[in-house]
């Protein structure tokens, strides 16, 4: 049964797996432990004597393998709801010894060609026993090359000594030996496939937060927790170190599920059960890990539920959009709707406009001067509702013009000023502001052009067409704003990216939640565009980038950049996404993903260069992007032949 | 006019250019070199004080651009052959001065278009002014795109210190500068276009040896070399150290077209001119360069013409053949004709066959002893006549079985036989030798079934296949047989692979004569297969390989890796193409190459491990590679998915 009910909480960490040794009797296995709690086991299928080089030659084919049930045994959906795969842990791929790797490879095969005659969901693949694990890829990835549903998870220990075996320690630093890098290199090899993931062994000790958080941006669906990880409280109980608690709730915060492994090392007398009665009237033994389960269920039971604002968000995590096209599409009724209720930005604008309406005109002058404010985009209406309410708070007389490209927008435009009785306050104009002849000039411009990575909805472009009809002491919101990226890692964003199998999506940048994602260094500004800019330079741009990513991450995978914006409205009053400075409960704009086509490793104290720049040509601009270091990338999206935006 | 005729060259090497300043009158540049030996001139098309920001902006568009010529002064055919451009060398597109770097960008797009309207066939690009060339590259990428058949020079010190302005020295090391590694980066942001091409500036220094070496993996067009090389010889006239002397020959061997730079450093009066014939009948003064060109001239000439076998193999040179798939096609008759020709290689199988015989066969049974030998893919008949000469010369007595799959090359067997008057001593077999049965057994089993990687044409498998009848104590020819791999630089060769653009031309191994190629390290034995073979072990193979690539080297890049075959015929007669022993004069193989999807840059001092597995499945043997050091590739060809050899 799962660990608990958590609002808006639909993923799979809330089922919680055991793992189990090798048992003939399946059923018994399978009954004792979700009868105690758990939702399923993670069995051997195999009987670990097994040696396909000890079995004798002359049976004439005869020889049934020693597995640990017939499929018949338990139902077909019993076999893929409650139990996972776990590969013989004894195999070594890459022994020296030719015997023992050509007896594993031949056992891997058998066993994962079981578990998809039972339509198992997933098998767990055991750690490699040497730090080379070429051949061990190599098998994992011509079988994954023909497996049809079953997910492999390949076991990885996240902190690495623990887990060694003493002959791995020979051949391995432990010092030196980062599982990360280890996981790095056997995907790598198994070219990023989206079939292949993680299932982390946690132990006692942690590795630092940074290099932790790595895993984040990789496939991790499972992490065993070992019982042995389990500090006690002062009533004997296991419970975990605060570390701990935190990875265990970050685990349930990205579909990780827990799978309890080891034997008790927390001896509970019957006596101090909380759940005494159930005890008594149950012949079966109660299961040695309960106490651990039940100390699982509440963390997961003490999160706090979802945000609303997550919980409609939940949908579009780590789901791929394509940016706007502005000025070429007109928004659709819908997409002005979600926009409208984002109160957060339009107080920020109001907030704007009356610190702006106030600078312009003294007190003095409130009730004789008229201020001409034009709202260049004016959708369907919500800035011309803030900037009517701000005349209001600050008692200064306005006249509108609300000037809007979408003639399906300018209808509702008319009804709203209509319904609202501004007739007298707010003239609409359909037109485009770039070629609009204003009959006069304005004191404030206000426009919400501004796309996830700030100048990416073209708003320099069209703000610089603007500007004919701003006076020339007039006032522009947003005065300016500025682009940021930092390199992430993401192998979720990178296979989506890939699964097109071409290059123009390797080229596009995406509007995403980035939610399964690890950040690897601080953000850094991009580009800037301020307004009104009177000078004659170009809005094409071009910067180059240092990252330092910090050294206790360890080596880390860059699929890419995360891009936000920072916008000033007017003075102090801002507005944006970048993650340090963001408005909060805003939700008008995800961030944006610049892919790249080849992963970048970027191993320990080695900076990560990169360049971006915004050009133009014909009727678009675009952006080019590339890594220059460690090593150089292609440039991506040369002339904007992948993806630009029409002007 | 060309530097001189070299039998079997029809190469660019032929023809010398020289670099002029800027000058406003083309026709007389062009005539003046030209009359005086040179074929082409490197001239500079646009005047050096233009700067784009200094143009007024008001004079409505109507300013020419100060080009060296209009296109008509010159016929069209004189600008495309005899006029490669050069880019103003002022240029600068990484300056941190925007002003400099947009200047730049304009110039470098503007002189591009007016080589492209002259029909020219390269233009030299300038080498960068600061180590950083982001936008550099960026900027040549974008014009790449859209250029139709010109090519691009991009010119790099061969050494670097001594090319570097004084403000480059700031921000580079020049001890810790390859120049090399900047090629590398420009080109990879670049994607390997294959527009893009090197120019090398020769200077007195030289890098060592394997440092050089690296170039002749590249697309290296031309060569500067400058005044300042050259020595003075005993008589006062310019000469070239040995060292130098040796590049150049290398250049001429490799289609590298050698331009001479700089001003006269020789004062050679004219009295000691060995032509003052000719300098006295004319009133043009001598070329200043002319001693320089006589002297390449010189070099030129004295080359050794091509060996008759390298004019033959001439246009196979890094030309990319798919490898036979001898078991599942028939040989033509032109193959075999070609084959047949290789009297080196069966002088070889003669002398193997002779040995056995001895060791076979006492010198006092030799009259009353008969010798069963059979030539398994027996083709038109080589191996026949070398076993029955082989007889002749130990005077053993012989009874010969030709077992022939093709039956087209059986007809040829059988007519030869009644040429010869072999009726009585060969019998011939028309089957495939594996499901051939055989009337009695054989003491030697003979056989040319080898591959350019030994087992790439599944020897192993007809062999395998032919041992039933082959006496217990009988003698395979070959006994054994090993192949080989080296990792390769080679630009040439992994374009011609990408210009496929798919996965599976990556995935493929190619027969290849190698030629524009570095070979970064010795090579390494990699699979070893004896015959007979009485153990029940499988013919699949794997090999983990690590090669250090040496540090004098610098970095590297790996493109792929050149794959070759030692074969041991019997006891010391061998016959092989791997570098270090081949079996000088045979032509039968060229190596073999396995390319990577990722060419893989090594830096100084870290070791590149390879992998290769031999696997089969189905009726199919195919290769799987991948590397794993400095960093790991995607296994290439999964289960044989692109590439593999029908059994």
């Amino acid at each position: 049964m799962p660990l608990g009910q958590r609002v808006g909480d639909k993923s799979d960490s809330r089922y919680c797996g055991v793992e189990t040794d090798f048992d003939d009797d399946m059923p018994q296995v399978l009954s004792h432990n979700l009868s105690s709690g758990f939702d399923f086991v993670v069995a051997t299928l195999l009987d670990p004597e097994y040696r396909p080089s000890l079995v004798k030659k002359d049976n004439n084919g005869s020889a049934v393998l020693p597995f640990a049930a017939s499929d018949l045994v338990i139902t077909p959906s019993q076999w893929s709801s409650h139990v996972v795969g776990k590969i013989s842990s004894w195999i070594d791929l890459d022994s020296v010894n030719d015997k023992l790797r050509i007896d594993s490879e031949i056992t891997l095969k058998q066993e994962i060609a079981w578990a998809c005659h039972l339509s198992l969901q997933a098998c767990v693949l055991p750690f490699p026993k040497s730090a080379s694990c070429g051949n061990y890829a190599r098998c994992v990835n011509q079988i994954l090359q023909g497996l049809s549903n079953m997910q492999l998870w390949l076991r990885v220990p996240l902190e690495k000594s623990e887990v060694m075996e003493d002959d791995m320690k020979d051949s391995i630093n432990p010092e030196m030996f980062d599982s990360w890098e280890w996981w790095n290199s056997f995907r790598l090899l198994c070219e990023h496939h989206s079939q292949l993931s993680v299932a982390l062994d946690i132990l006692p000790s942690l590795p630092s937060i940074s290099s932790l958080g790595r895993w984040f941006g990789e496939p991790v669906r499972a992490a065993f927790l070992h019982t042995k990880s389990f500090l006690t409280n002062a009533r004997g109980y296991p419970c975990l170190s605060k570390r701990h608690q935190k990875l265990v709730a970050g685990f349930f915060d990205h579909s990780v599920q827990i799978i309890l492994s080891g034997t008790s090392k927390h001896n509970i007398s019957p006596g101090s059960l909380p759940q005494t009665k159930e005890a008594d009237n149950n012949a079966i033994p109660r299961h040695q890990l309960r106490p651990y389960l039940d100390y699982v269920a509440y963390l997961y039971q003490r999160m706090d539920p979802l945000p609303e604002q997550d919980r409609i968000e939940h949908g579009y995590r780590d789901f791929l959009q394509s940016p706007l096209q502005p000025l070429m599409d007109n928004l659709e009724a819908q997409t002005y709707e979600t926009f409208e209720k984002d109160t957060v930005k339009y107080t920020q604008y109001q907030r704007a406009v009356c610190k702006a309406l106030v600078d312009r005109i003294p007190d003095e002058n409130a009730s004789t001067t008229t201020v001409v404010l034009m709202v260049v985009g004016a959708g369907r209406g919500p800035l011309v509702r803030a900037s009517l309410q701000a005349a209001e708070e600050t008692g200064r007389k306005l006249k509108v013009y609300a000037v809007e490209k979408n003639p399906n927008a300018v209808v509702t435009l008319h009804s709203l000023i209509k319904l609202e009785g501004w007739e007298k306050l707010v003239t609409v104009v359909s037109c485009d502001m770039r070629c609009w002849e204003a009959p006069e000039k304005a004191d404030i411009l206000v426009s919400e052009l501004l796309g996830s990575f700030g100048d990416n909805e073209l708003s320099p472009e069209c703000l610089d067409g603007a500007q004919r009809f701003l006076k020339e002491d007039g006032i522009s919101i947003p005065s300016s704003y500025t682009s940021f990226v930092q390199p992430v890692s993401t192998s979720k964003l990178y296979n989506d990216v890939k699964s097109h199998k071409d290059l123009a999506h390797f080229e596009t940048a995406y509007v995403v939640k980035l939610h399964r994602v690890a950040r690897l260094a601080p953000t850094q500004a991009v580009f800037t565009f301020a307004h009104p800019n009177y000078s004659c330079e170009s809005n094409d741009r071009y910067k180059k980038l240092c990252f330092e990513i910090p050294p206790e991450t360890g080596s880390a995978m860059v699929h890419g950049f995360a891009g936000y914006f920072d916008a000033t409205l007017y003075k102090d009053v801002h507005l944006g996404i970048e993650p340090n400075t963001a408005t909060p409960n805003m939700f008008s704009w995800f961030p944006i993903f610049f892919p790249l086509r080849t992963p970048v490793t970027v191993a320990p104290g080695s900076p990560v260069e990169v360049h971006f720049w915004r050009c133009h040509g014909g009727a678009k601009v675009w952006y080019e992007w590339c890594v220059t270091s460690p090593s150089a990338s292609p440039i991506h999206n040369s002339g904007g032949r992948s993806y630009w935006v029409g002007l």
